[in-house]
């Protein structure tokens, strides 16, 4: 790895993973606060900020922000997830300095002028009613807020709801900036073809300014498992089954990541065979690990129609009673394979490598190579994995979320005695 | 360009562009022929097709596909389009011979069995049920089939319906296979770290099996233009307005692409400006131009809520009018600038470079440079493109798709009017 690192004095890590031969570059500010730093009344204040950022600063307008990037053919975007916000470009060599000087300018210099924040309520609005529309967007809100109940931050929807988001003031974005945006909790990362130098230094000169602060802490999460199924008129049952999933720090975590890939990681995994192949009940199917600084999720998302619904649900119970019985070592071997070539793939794309290093550095204090990931991997025996899709799978209360014509699903009682799991774990 | 081109005794071309930086490989057969192509019996059978490849060949079974490319870390994909179906791995530099011939193994060697058939045919159902929930999708199919009316094979959504997906016999895939998976048709394409010599030779060997016949062209394609609005309960009243756009091969086709981007290829083109940024009606909208071999749509996307809907369409068609009237150099100057980089960041990545490669030597005969196609855009001028804008908008019926809350929209009629076209230029 090419990768360098420079921490600036106000604790802001610039880091470059140099591509030497490729034209273009992508680069970034990840700053680790999200929908889950929010305060209960702050609920989709991160994102809001996220649009507002783009919206006029001290030096530029909105129209000048959008043209100077795209007079030279670069583009710029921005992300709000639970844990970090990410504002990042893609241009041409030449550009990379500029494009940092814009990212630092939206970040540091932002005005969030009263009319602007009206027309952008209206804009997040529509984003908001868009989301509902999509089931397949939706059942996975839904099962966030059923994985993690009782209103905590973390299991609520990034937008906001129309209500949240039309009563913030530019004084509660802008408290919500300073409150998070500091050096300590910010990693400029650019890959592909930039100069580590040049962008250090230029960084010393603005990027220096953000505050030296230690941010608070989310409050911890706390996973229930739970229901959430919303009968509603659509062709396809969306549905998510999870249950608590493994710490990014924790033991566990690299043989959950194994795990979701056997279960359904590929056209070869268990459950693309079983339910697709040879049940020939859904288009997609696919498990998944997330894990967060202080918990996770695991889960199986799937659709079908309504006269499948039953046997799908029970063919994923029965797939997973089994991962803890025989998993074989053929299994395991393909899915690290799977996944070390995605990140030698990753390596090749510089908007994945400036992604991938900005959250490592700060879920880890460090870019974790390549190597060091797949010797984690290659510790783990059959037997391990086992193990862990046993504990997943029957010690934690399911989440359930369904959307669609699922008046015919099983409910999460019924999961809890199929899977053996004693219903006292309750979180309803 | 690195690019090597070698063409089979059976008319079937090998295209490799190597990137010798690379650890990875993007390859794939890109065939001529998708739902266009399909007779007015065989509506979604070039889907269907490419579905069924994967369900097992003479040498292999469906799981052991499956299994060979993943045990290596690798993926394999299909997508059919309206011209074109393709089929592609991503696999490590050692793996490129091996998935070469996974790639010829399915579309040379399949054996359609019923059994496999039965269960295929009920996933697809399911894949098009999932396209009738997502009302931004179902929205672009419609506008489509209003595009192009009567039946046109390019007018038809590429899923086909449950009730023609449900009739096909494996006979009907295998003569659907036979008149279309021709050498002259077809393309082997690789990118990234991959041996010319090496696949040229293994191709010798195996892809120069495919047979040696010209393919009929599909039945030319007539826009018509026309109305599709379908009242629904969801939030969002999705929008698709369009007008005929150009075919590959024609002088505008370059000018038609330039005004796309102009009018809503970014953060500083017309419409998001004006619909998105000044009046804050909308989290999307975008324009696009698609050319086919002998037609070609040019449109609008977006989204809002019912409310906003006049304005929405009222907006639109000033940008309409007006950008016969003002386009200026500088936004001339930046689609270019846009479409540049784009171009140059593809080049970076091996999967779009394949893609690229194959269609452009399947629709021009020949890969067209990156430098060529920006003199064809540098020679374009502000006057050019207003003209263009000026015929676009107003000499061809119109297309409307819409759906969701839309009881208020304008009609074809109001919009026609509007933009000073012939109520007697009417498809209906």
């Amino acid at each position: 790895m090419s990768v360098n690192i420079t921490k600036l004095k106000n604790g802001l890590t610039v880091v470059t993973d140099s591509m030497p031969h490729l034209e273009s570059a992508a680069l970034g500010v990840w700053i680790k606060s999200g929908s889950r730093n929010e305060t209960q009344d702050q609920h989709g204040i991160a994102h809001l900020l996220e649009h507002m950022a783009f919206k006029g600063t001290k030096n530029r307008t909105a129209l000048q922000i959008a043209e100077e990037i795209e007079n030279v053919g670069g583009e710029l975007n921005a992300a709000t997830s639970i844990e970090t916000t990410a504002y990042y470009a893609r241009v041409l060599k030449p550009e990379v300095g500029h494009a940092a000087d814009i990212l630092y300018d939206i970040l540091a210099n932002s005005t969030f002028d009263e009319n602007e924040l009206t027309r952008e309520k209206h804009v997040i609005l529509q984003e908001i009613g868009a989301s509902l529309d999509s089931p397949d967007d939706l059942v996975f809100d839904n099962f966030q807020s059923a994985a993690f109940t009782g209103s905590q931050p973390i299991g609520r929807p990034i937008l906001g709801t129309p209500d949240t988001v039309e009563g913030f003031s530019t004084n509660q974005i802008r408290e919500y900036l300073d409150a998070h945006y500091h050096g300590p909790n910010m990693v400029l990362s650019a890959a592909g073809a930039v100069d580590h130098d040049a962008l250090v230094k230029q960084a010393e000169g603005t990027y220096s300014n953000f505050a030296n602060t230690i941010t608070q802490d989310a409050s911890p999460a706390t996973y229930t498992g739970g229901e959430a199924i919303l009968e509603d008129d659509f062709q396809e049952a969306q549905v998510v089954l999870g249950f608590e999933g493994r710490a990014y720090h924790v033991k566990d975590f690299y043989a959950s990541q194994l795990l979701a890939t056997i279960l359904g990681g590929g056209m070869s995994s268990r459950l693309f065979q079983e339910v697709r192949e040879k049940h020939g009940l859904c288009y997609s199917i696919s498990s998944f690990h997330w894990g967060f600084s202080d918990s996770g999720v695991f889960g199986i998302h799937a659709a079908t129609g309504p006269e499948d619904l039953q046997e799908l649900i029970s063919l994923i119970l029965k797939e997973l009673q089994r991962s803890s019985e025989d998993i074989i070592q053929e299994e395991l071997d393909r899915a690290r394979a799977q996944i070390r070539s995605g990140l030698l793939m990753s390596m090749e794309s510089p908007a994945a490598r400036a992604g991938q290093i900005a959250r490592q550095i700060l879920l880890f204090g460090r870019p974790i190579p390549n190597d060091e990931l797949m010797e984690r991997l290659d510790a783990l025996s059959v037997e391990r994995v086992r193990d862990l899709a046993g504990r997943i799978f029957h010690e934690s209360t399911p989440t359930l979320a369904a959307i669609g014509p699922v008046k015919d699903i099983p409910r999460l009682s019924d999961i809890k005695q199929s899977l053996g799991i004693k219903q006292s774990l309750a979180a309803e």
